[in-house]
């Protein structure tokens, strides 16, 4: 989430050449759900009870930092705890990239400082929020993992009904722009190896299908923002 | 959309009565997309192309009259035609619930009328609404169609990658609370005869699996906010 300014720029360049009708490029290693192969990919997917729940609370994130509370606000409403209420809601609950900032959540980071530099939040920070709202939490850096038990690990929490898994990676690691990105897990395909990313920056790219290895590969990169620890996933349960 | 303050109340209720950790029950008669039994069905559906780009697009209604709103920024950024930028969005596109309204859509209908009396938009405006988006538009109200031409006009432009059709329902008709309402529908399930309805409203009810012939008994019900014509739906292409 470093260097806002210039992702920004590099964005809007690959824009230009896109004409703004669609995200950015994908590269040929990867599968966007909303393509035919991708789409089959989901149909036929050896994991996919996380995606359901998750699906129907997908939202874009509101601001270019904003990743973290974008994944954790879908995540608190795929787990069905209380939601907080609202006029706009007609006094039923949700989560939203505001109301997940509890006075417990703001003391683990403020909303304020994920818009100021060095912008966005980290792998624990992302945890902490989560263990704020009274969750059980487990977050894990890539360097104290390896690709078989994450692999392993998150099948068997995207196939049960307790466990959500969010990933911290470098975009760059996997040929996208640019930076660290969070985003929850959907989905796992046996057939090809893949992940399914529902990437709440939307307007960026789509979900995406990536190799194991090479989502492993793009967790396992330094974050200079969180004391140049590795980035990961989150694992999160009631 | 009308007597906003009944229905919140009724909707108060109902969620103290749920703990608000959870939307609307629903009625035997409905399958929700978020269990195994809705799951199943989407995997097996029968016209599900349309699901894919407007679930990526999956968003909440920002206010109890913009269902209006939200449906049609899911189908013009699914639909794939230039999407408007902002900072926000680091120069790339997307359809929001505000940005819609370009002066041309403002013409058919302000966003200001549609958050007061009689609150929310009919199905002329949002056809109007989409038409002023240089999209090929067609308006069908219930009483002017059947159900086996909705049921086949439906299924083939689900199955198709050009058309996006958006129902507007009396909710009531179906058990649910309780007015008009507007979403898309993202698939057809041929075995059970139901379509599934990605339901703008997310903190009050799950994308619903209905059949075919409760839905359009639910179109085929008179807008009083419409000069007494029934709803129905809209098909659009580009
Ligand atoms: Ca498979
Ligand atoms: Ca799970
Ligand atoms: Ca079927
Ligand atoms: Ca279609």
């Amino acid at each position: 989430m470093k260097r806002l300014t210039a992702i920004a720029v590099t964005a809007f360049a690959a824009a230009l050449s896109t004409a703004q009708a669609e995200t950015l490029p994908l590269p040929q290693s990867i599968i966007s759900l909303s393509t035919p192969e991708g789409a089959a990919l989901l149909i036929e997917a050896e994991a996919s009870t996380d995606y359901f729940p998750l699906s129907i609370h997908f939202t874009t994130q509101d601001n270019p930092a904003y990743c973290g509370p974008a994944s954790i606000a879908m995540v608190l409403n795929a787990l069905e705890i209380p939601r907080p209420a609202s006029d706009m809601t007609l006094g039923l609950g949700m989560f939203d990239q505001e109301n997940i900032f509890t006075p417990a959540a703001e003391a683990v980071k403020p909303a304020e400082a994920i818009v100021n530099p060095p912008y966005g939040m980290t792998l624990d920070e992302v945890g902490g929020v989560l263990a704020a709202h009274d969750l059980a939490v487990e977050v894990v850096h890539a360097s104290e993992s390896d690709l078989d038990t994450f692999r392993q690990t998150a099948i068997t929490q995207l196939a049960d009904d307790e466990h959500f898994i969010l990933v911290n990676y470098l975009r760059s690691a996997i040929e996208q722009e640019t930076g660290g990105h969070i985003s929850p897990l959907g989905a796992y395909d046996a057939d090809t190896d893949r992940f399914l990313i529902l990437d709440v920056s939307r307007y960026k790219y789509p979900p995406i299908w990536v190799e194991a290895a090479a989502l492993f590969d793009a967790m396992n990169t330094v974050d200079s923002d969180n004391y140049d620890k590795t980035r990961g996933y989150v694992s999160v349960r009631r």
